[in-house]
């Protein structure tokens, strides 16, 4: 990752993920930030060498007000920088809750769940984490959404309460980004589209997904860290697939 | 309104609104439904030669179940199989909830009550009433949006919260349009971006607009009953404006 200044920090929230793990260690491998904070719920706590774990609820804002705390103390301690963070949470499936396949299904309970977790989480992460992010210099702020949320790209219905809660926060992240834009024209704020991961969230419909497209998570991460990499100035406010691609709203 | 079939009804979700009531009084003055049903939270009920008015609130699902029996008795006994839903419920403030103009006022309970009452509450009436729908013949679900809703169409961010639920809520009416096509495709699914309509909700808002774009709700009112009735099949889970131009998603 050599987009970014050497010597700074980057942070996972969702770290206890498939996607969040890998991220994790693709950030460590990389070498371009001297630490990797890895947030996760219910996780180890503690450094180890550049490693630093900690813990976030992202439904609850007190912990992440706490989370920050304690990034703010890690910058102050010689961490460096914030430069990037990425939000890796997100809820498609849970025991007694399956993804609607029709508008029969529609559950206000569970409608008003995936919004919490799938738009308000990342939305609270930004309103605590973007006011850290390093500056001058580039910074990111990136969250995992997915292509379902896009209304362009919806051919097929279904899964409402998941599409709509990403189609919000990706509505979101470009208010983020438009704003952003104004008092940090070097920090940009996107959505990344991991592509099918064999993860816990997708692994109840993986079926028909062909072998190639159903990605390891080191190799989404990958991907997702070099589109980071490349991301410009232009990009800001968009969602970017597993290749760089636009994905259109 | 000429496209519907004579003799059906048509009914108002939040007829106790600015652009509801609005609705309501054009519907019964083009005369193509032989009854128009005003369902509102608060208002009064009983029957008036055409109109019924009836009780209904869109965040609470037995209440629209409800709502929904007295149509369906209402249709066994004569008043014409309803054809037209408008749902024109909504809100952007409250007393002591202003649209967020900066992202550190994002705020977990302003975020999921703007979804309940903007996303959750037509999607919930689409779930009961979308079954009562006419067929075959030609039918609508209407539901008001926003062109704030559209993220091709943000340049500006802000009001977080009302742009997320907007959003969401044009994916789920995507949604619904996909599924209908596929059991009844005569039954057209949208949403309606009103203009700028000098009512409750847009009255803090209007300073900068310019004149001849606030409309009445009357005059609203008309332009959305001309763009229902101009629908063609091809419309179906797009957001239309009050002229009848298409809202990117």
């Amino acid at each position: 990752m050599r987009s970014f200044e050497p010597g700074g920090s980057a942070v996972v929230v969702g770290a206890g993920g498939g996607i969040g793990a890998a991220l994790v260690s693709g950030l460590l491998q990389t070498e371009a930030f001297s630490s990797v904070w890895a947030l996760s719920r219910d996780g180890d706590t503690g450094r180890d060498g550049r490693l630093r774990r900690g813990r976030i609820d992202v439904g609850d804002e007190p912990s992440i007000a706490a989370a920050c705390l304690s990034l703010s103390l890690g910058v102050e301690q010689g961490a460096g920088p914030i430069r990037l963070v990425i939000v890796a949470t997100g809820m498609l499936h849970r025991p007694g809750m399956q993804p609607e396949k029709t508008y029969r299904a529609l559950d206000a309970d569970a409608l008003m769940l995936s919004y919490r977790i799938n738009a308000i989480g990342p939305a609270l992460v930004a309103k605590h984490m973007l006011p850290l992010l390093a500056r001058p210099g580039r910074a990111v702020f990136a969250a995992l959404s997915a292509r379902v949320g896009s209304i362009g790209d919806n051919r097929t219905g279904g899964w409402h309460g998941y599409r709509a809660s990403k189609a919000a926060l990706n509505m979101i992240l470009l208010n983020l980004a438009i704003e952003t834009q104004r008092r940090a024209p070097d920090t940009l704020v996107v959505g990344l589209h991991p592509g099918t991961v064999d993860s816990g969230l997708s692994r109840p419909f993986q079926r028909g997904v062909a072998e190639d497209r159903l990605f390891t998570p080191a190799h989404s991460a990958d991907r997702l860290l070099a589109v980071i990499d490349g991301l410009g100035a232009g990009d800001s406010g968009r969602v970017l697939d597993w290749s760089g691609q636009v994905v259109v709203p």
